[in-house]
């Protein structure tokens, strides 16, 4: 294998997670480490920062600086939400992003993103190929929702779980201490994959947990809903539901309410206030006090609750893509396995072909939700109790956190 | 002093806290321990309890388990929102209570509460006194709202103002990593006092809080509120506002929707969707997305972010409570002092008269609050930096809180 001499460009891309940063401190400190690589940029929000020629020049951070990355929260480089056109359609932006790989001298680019970053990646390395300039992508995958192809679980999952679990136990002892009637609606994020909704049941594990929790997987019935809630109601006096954002109805049609004049980049719809929706309903039919609760961005951006293991995970994804780039592999995502070592949880990477990835959604499979479509099996405890192990590494300051603070030094081009 | 010998009931009444169970520690294990106290009793739901004997032996409980009560949120024992008549107007509840206390020869009530159980407290102790039964009644502070009378702060505030500053810390982590603009608003609770919402000041000592802060303290102006906003925004792109859930126009009107066919028991106006309602407000005037977040219950219940000063101080109010009245004193609650010693911050307790505390709300004084009155001044993170600290003891298994089961045994009657 020819060796590639060059500098690399490390983006983030999308939603960000609690763990996303610990990837990009994989990534940065190989690619430092890596004598193939000439210089290390931080892209300013994502492809944007490409686009735009605003690159970070992350061999000017401090090394202790860039360690607190492992724990600190949302993107630390910026995000973007951001759809390229087809190449095939408009090549414009590839052309752009050509230009800044030419005067940089980029030849390594590390994307830690979703799905649609995957297609991103996917997209750039064809074309970079078809065009001739020599030049290795590589995706790093991060999302809560869990919801990326071919991959055991995705880094950034296992820590909003931890976080959704921890508060639905914590939630589930405050909404059950008054003396009065009391029904409790907790909104967790999650478009099309239930994963992090589901994971409110290692809730129940831990002793304190929702009573129904509805999952997008399963088409979404409100009389059905109505029902369940009233059953456990009258047996309980109480009623404690966890609902995905994402939950639709037999045509595919979202309960939320779907703010019509607004979007994201992609053109997916901004869900919200299904809690409050549902909240209504369920006035309509339980005379008791109903509490609708969204963490909204807290359960994305926690910490605080961050597994280790999750981290540690998330640190290795971007560490593998930088070694596995500079000793030739391009036109990949890091993937994970499960191994199960005398009993005990091990995770192993694999790469995967960028292309299998792009744009494909692994969803919670059926069996491992209720008949009744309102619960979920022991199967998903098993698979996710794993992955929230490891009490969180964030280093505190006067028992408030010290998260890294970059200097952001900008890049000047090479060539 | 004349020893005063039979039983004694520990209530828990009002909103719950991530510590108030440290003080039904700290009060049942003095109780145990007292050989005054011929039974430990904790009322089921507070005074509801009392009135229809529902009383559990706290003796019957395992100690191991009783411990795991330092780090349990929301009320173990159940809680209540019910005001009692005044008994000059209506003594029926005074009397079923005294009904109780010859039942199960009671002679020593522990209320652990706010405002309006001190006001209760207070009551009873009256209604006893006059009806010459011998009885001593002592109030153990809480409130996350931190404003109870005479105190130099509240038992339950700091666990919950650790929670909002690094709450904030995260959020505008995430707030502030797209490149689009953004306006993010979060709703703290706090109907009349500012000191919970003020603690997001935290996040700024720490590195990363918010632009605006808006307590109660001071009149809300919606015309000065969009102007701060605008002018926050127009000169960063980005705009992270936090507002108690009890501000007020100058007519003292909320300027929150008040969900008017719904109140406490109290008679309270149920507040809430104040973030909603300011969003709607500012996307009228600034051109980017806008956020509210509500944290809701997720603030009075996060016991893995518990202070452990908060929670030892919780502890010691229980236990100087029992001891107080054991060794004579009644009608008195247990208040915090500030001592510093060599730099250090140093709490005390002391004892204060019922009727000096009862039904007044202590706010947060107005040069801690910025002139322009959507800030907080460095006074206040003096005050309320050293209450945050140490990291919560509460106890994990499997990467999730193990909170206190108890077997609440129902007592029986001894007389």
């Amino acid at each position: 294998m020819k060796e590639l001499k060059g500098a690399c460009i490390i983006g983030q891309s999308g939603g960000p997670t609690a763990v996303i940063n610990a990837s990009v401190l994989g990534a940065v400190q190989a690619a430092l480490a890596a004598p193939q690589i000439t210089n290390v940029y931080g892209a300013a929000h994502g492809i944007k920062g490409v686009l735009n020629q605003q690159l970070y020049d992350m061999s000017q951070e401090d090394p202790s600086e860039l360690e607190l990355l492992m724990f600190t929260p949302a993107s630390a480089l910026g995000t973007c939400r951001y759809k390229m056109k087809d190449p095939d359609v408009d090549p414009t932006d590839y052309e752009k992003l050509l230009e800044t790989f030419r005067k940089f001298n980029v030849r390594y680019f590390f994307y830690n993103g979703g799905n649609d970053s995957m297609d991103t990646c996917n997209k750039i390395s064809k074309f970079m190929l078809k065009n001739g300039y020599e030049c290795r992508v590589m995706g790093i995958p991060k999302t809560i929702d869990n919801d990326l192809y071919g991959t055991d679980h995705c880094p950034g999952f296992a820590s909003a779980a931890k976080y959704i679990a921890t508060s639905c136990m914590e939630v589930k002892h405050d909404a059950c201490c008054y003396d009065t009637g009391m029904v409790t609606i907790v909104e967790v994020m999650g478009r099309h994959a239930g994963w992090l909704t589901a994971s409110a049941a290692l809730a129940n594990f831990a002793g304190a947990g929702p009573d129904l929790i509805y999952l997008p997987e399963v088409d979404f019935d409100m009389d059905s809903f109505l029902n369940d809630v009233e059953r456990v109601y009258n047996a309980t006096g109480k009623c404690f539901v966890v609902v995905s954002e994402g939950i639709h109805d037999k045509d595919g049609k979202f309960i939320s309410e779907a703010k019509t004049n607004s979007n994201d980049g992609f053109g997916h719809a901004q869900l919200g206030g299904l809690a409050n929706k549902l909240a209504e309903v369920v006035r309509g039919r339980v005379s008791a006090k109903v509490r609708a609760i969204e963490p909204s961005l807290l359960q994305r951006c926690a910490t605080h609750l961050a597994s280790t293991t999750d981290a540690t995970e998330a640190y290795l994804a971007g560490k593998t893509a930088v070694n596995a780039a500079v000793n030739g592999d391009t036109d990949k995502m890091v993937a994970f396995e499960r191994n199960c070592i005398l009993g005990n949880y091990v995770c192993s990477t694999k790469l995967l072909p960028l292309e299998s990835v792009a744009n494909f959604e692994r969803k919670v499979p059926r069996e491992w939700i209720n008949a009744a479509g309102n619960g979920v099996e022991k199967a998903f405890i098993d698979y996710a109790l794993p992955l929230i192990q490891g009490e969180t590494g964030m280093k505190v300051e006067n028992a408030l956190p010290r998260f890294a603070r970059l200097k952001k030094v900008l890049a000047r081009p090479t060539c």
